[in-house]
């Protein structure tokens, strides 16, 4: 550990010699960056399985009637509507951006005063995190519809006939919103990571 | 000019002596970060305006059919949908938000060493993003809605109807996703300007 930390310092001030005053204080914050850097790890694998769980979730509902009723379709998957193929689609994507992701976030790790790796993360992070939360949003408010129905626009509610799969749905977004909370941190995590030593 | 600058200079020296070595190079990097802050503040106007706008065409859509249909009302406006409302009230929430925000943004212009008015501003921006974003797709996906209706479902399209409503409000959706591009890019400019010098 303590001779990885010394590479590390030498081998910036290689490559970067108008970062040599910045590297000469490099223990105490080299540390805090290196802790920031391990918890973003955390959160971002913690954001994967709910990203995963949400696009899982979405992608698997269907369900079938037993019964006559009088709508004219008598199965329900998530492809019926819309925005829940959004929302399967952009979760894939998020899901698929993040675990690509952890590698970088490991970088980060092994050398904190890489900042390239960082400005990476926060720049993507923040598209992933509107993304999610535009599919979680749309999503949330199909499924308030499916639930409550809306008598001004005359739609009815459906999960009285679809219960299993209003459940599952209100599942999938309610797992994308954890994505969403997450990737929130990770962006703070990574501005704060950036900010000048102290 | 060259006054205030030192001014500042040494005002951060005194206030927290462990940058003094980063106070130390700051002519270029302050001219920098300056720029930033100042790309920051114009993006931040643009967004308080499109933000506004967004909430006050929705706010003010209203619709009243001079003829009858098959739908128990003959008026449209936005709180009839709990989408709509939600996304009134989210606006102006990032609404008043971005415009409490434009001091800080000038602090950053003024004294481009402050760090702590950036980090506050890049936390909240984030959060900000989010719920504008929020409010964007839910009230996008009750647009389509509107607009296509879903056979399925057996939501029918009331745009046929109340079409005037559904221009507006689709003006409204546009406009709140010209705010949360603006705010991406607010985010990843406060990313950058809080980096280490290079």
């Amino acid at each position: 550990m303590e001779k990885s930390e010394i590479e590390m310092g030498s081998t910036s001030k290689g490559k970067a010699p108008l970062l040599a005053a910045a590297v000469h204080h490099n223990r105490p914050a080299g540390g805090y960056k290196r802790g920031a850097a391990v918890f973003d790890l955390i959160l971002r694998v913690c954001a994967v399985a709910a990203a995963m769980v949400a696009t899982i979730i979405m992608a698997t509902t269907e369900q079938t009637l037993p019964f006559f009723t009088q709508f004219f379709q008598f199965q329900a998957s998530y492809d019926d509507l819309p925005t829940f193929t959004f929302f399967v689609i952009a979760m894939a994507v998020v899901t698929g951006y993040l675990i690509l992701s952890v590698p970088f976030s490991i970088v980060c790790i092994a050398r904190p005063g890489v900042i390239g790796a960082r400005l990476l993360l926060v720049t993507c992070d923040t598209l992933a995190v509107t993304l999610a939360t535009a599919a979680g949003g749309a999503s949330a408010a199909i499924v308030y519809l499916a639930h409550n129905g809306n008598s001004d626009a005359n739609w009815l509610a459906i999960c009285q006939q679809f219960n299993d799969f209003c459940q599952r749905v209100s599942g999938a977004v309610v797992a994308s919103f954890v994505a969403v909370v997450l990737l929130i941190f990770l962006v703070v995590i990574s501005a704060f990571a950036l900010r000048k030593k102290h």
